[in-house]
């Protein structure tokens, strides 16, 4: 269990991101959603339909210079197990192209609950002695509210089958310090408690490049925390969101990561997938390839200021 | 949006249980399972029809002593969209049998993701104008550890559509203390601060029986905290967890309940799906009424202690 794969991912492409795969209907080219309704009329098998076809289109363009996807459960559970259905697809296809993939669940429960969470989305599922792999992601976020009961039963499957987790510690939004930003009695905030829970679960689990199989979401939108989590959990990988369309720049990002240049994947969703509606004059049709074009735009942006990435 | 349906619908059985529906293959008899197989392999596709089997049979005995169901979906994930099919077609079932259906999924997420996360399983999926429900439960569980942001969103949904939630405040586990239990400066826990942030979300949705439609999950097996908690969030409904399997009793759930005996509704998932196992001599496709066997001894149990409940 550990990042490494991921790691050498980002050192080998030299791009720390991860392309958020959110896909709502008003992002997809009017061709594609026209081409399933007539498959399957405007229903949620129709809806399905098209964002698998527009996912697919955004991975063959960016499977070679972004190391990650990291599809968003939501958008796929509001088509119902349609969409469920595409979410699988899209993250087989994903990993067909040699993709690293992070779902982003933010699943959370206890004991055996928890278990099935695993099981479900990194694991393999066992019916009567026969495995099978639900949705084989190879990282998962989750909600740490719970405490270790929460997390204990994802570590024994990500040992077995060298996954990660990705703790919630301090999210991008702006209520985000309602909770997390409180101060307990010992002066420690909510965020940098849940950050120090994430180094203790992560303890027996380091990698090659130093780095655990459990790490942390924590925004660009808040950099100087950013930078306070890093100094105090240098063990735990960061998933980065609000880069882009939430405000976060790469200055933002830099605190992240650690004097190699690595340490973190910095995610942009609607940056990637809506770049073709900012190009004027474009074919639709031609998403994928503004996908690309704003993908490596954005990895020569955050290497501008994180520098080469280095393994050792 | 409220709790005045499942209110009414308690009140009408005298009973404040739900039953939760987390149907491990081990919970299932083996004739349903052969049935399955037979048709589908030892797949997940097999899997899952084995569950909504399981499933239809528990609701036909429970659907007119029990008000309500809670499906837990890790339990239905872990079967890949299969199970979340069986999710889907298990909530619809139950919907026409009459019950109320909260969807244990624990879902967290900020803005427009939070907000699919809505209409996925409270609202309905606008598709290019046309309007269909994906899971269509009646209330769902969230973690709040995102704050306001991750909650309105649920908010003006379920206000159109006669929707509840239920946040994560104080849960069941073991460790549940490691983060709630904290104290902050102001000598307040971070469970108490979560229930005062419920009764603050909920505050503009008051029903008819003085709860809002912003509910809590308050485990049973803390029940000094469910006590205070009762006192400190009186607009606040508790979705209780913990009886039965994981230690608690009916005496444990009594501080969960108003003196008009409303409240609050007690889950009891392995304790009625696994009643068949304790009774000897049982033929295995009788656990439906073993089931029904339990939900009416727990109903007892709780009435025992809780006394009458009235809306007035």
């Amino acid at each position: 269990m550990s990042f490494d794969r991921l790691i050498e991912k980002i050192v080998e492409m030299q791009n720390p991101t991860v392309a958020g795969l959110d896909p709502k209907l008003a992002y997809i080219p009017e061709k594609i959603k026209e081409e399933s309704f007539k498959k399957y009329g405007k229903t949620l098998e129709g809806a399905a339909d098209a964002i698998l076809t527009f996912n697919k289109g955004l991975i063959d363009e960016l499977c070679d210079v972004v190391p990650a996807i990291k599809p968003q459960c939501a958008y796929y559970e509001m088509y119902g197990w349609y969409g469920v259905r595409a979410l699988d697809e899209t993250i087989k296809y994903a990993k067909s192209k040699g993709m690293f993939v992070i779902t982003d669940g933010k699943r959370n429960d206890i004991g055996t609950t928890m278990e099935a969470y695993a099981v479900a989305h990194l694991g393999e599922t066992d019916v009567d002695g026969v495995k099978e792999e639900a949705f084989g992601a190879d990282a998962l976020t989750v909600n740490g509210y719970l405490g270790t009961d929460g997390i204990s039963p994802l570590l024994d499957i990500c040992k077995d089958k060298d996954k990660g987790i990705f703790v919630l510690v301090k999210t991008s939004n702006p209520s985000s310090g309602e909770l997390q930003n409180l101060e307990f009695r010992s002066d420690e905030t909510v965020y940098l408690h849940m950050g120090k829970m994430c180094e203790h679960w992560g303890e027996t689990t380091v990698g090659k490049y130093g780095y655990t199989g459990v790490g942390a979401v924590v925004g660009a939108t808040y950099p100087e925390m950013l930078t306070e989590l890093r100094t105090e959990l240098p063990k735990t990988f960061f998933l980065v969101p609000g880069y882009g369309a939430q405000g976060g720049g790469a200055k933002d990002c830099q605190g992240a990561f650690d004097e190699k240049g690595i340490g973190a994947i910095v995610n942009s969703s609607r940056g990637i997938m809506c770049a073709w509606q900012k190009e004027d004059g474009l074919d639709p049709m031609d998403y994928a390839k503004a996908a690309r074009r704003e993908a490596i735009r954005m990895r020569d942006d955050l290497k501008s200021v994180i520098g080469e990435m280095k393994l050792g």
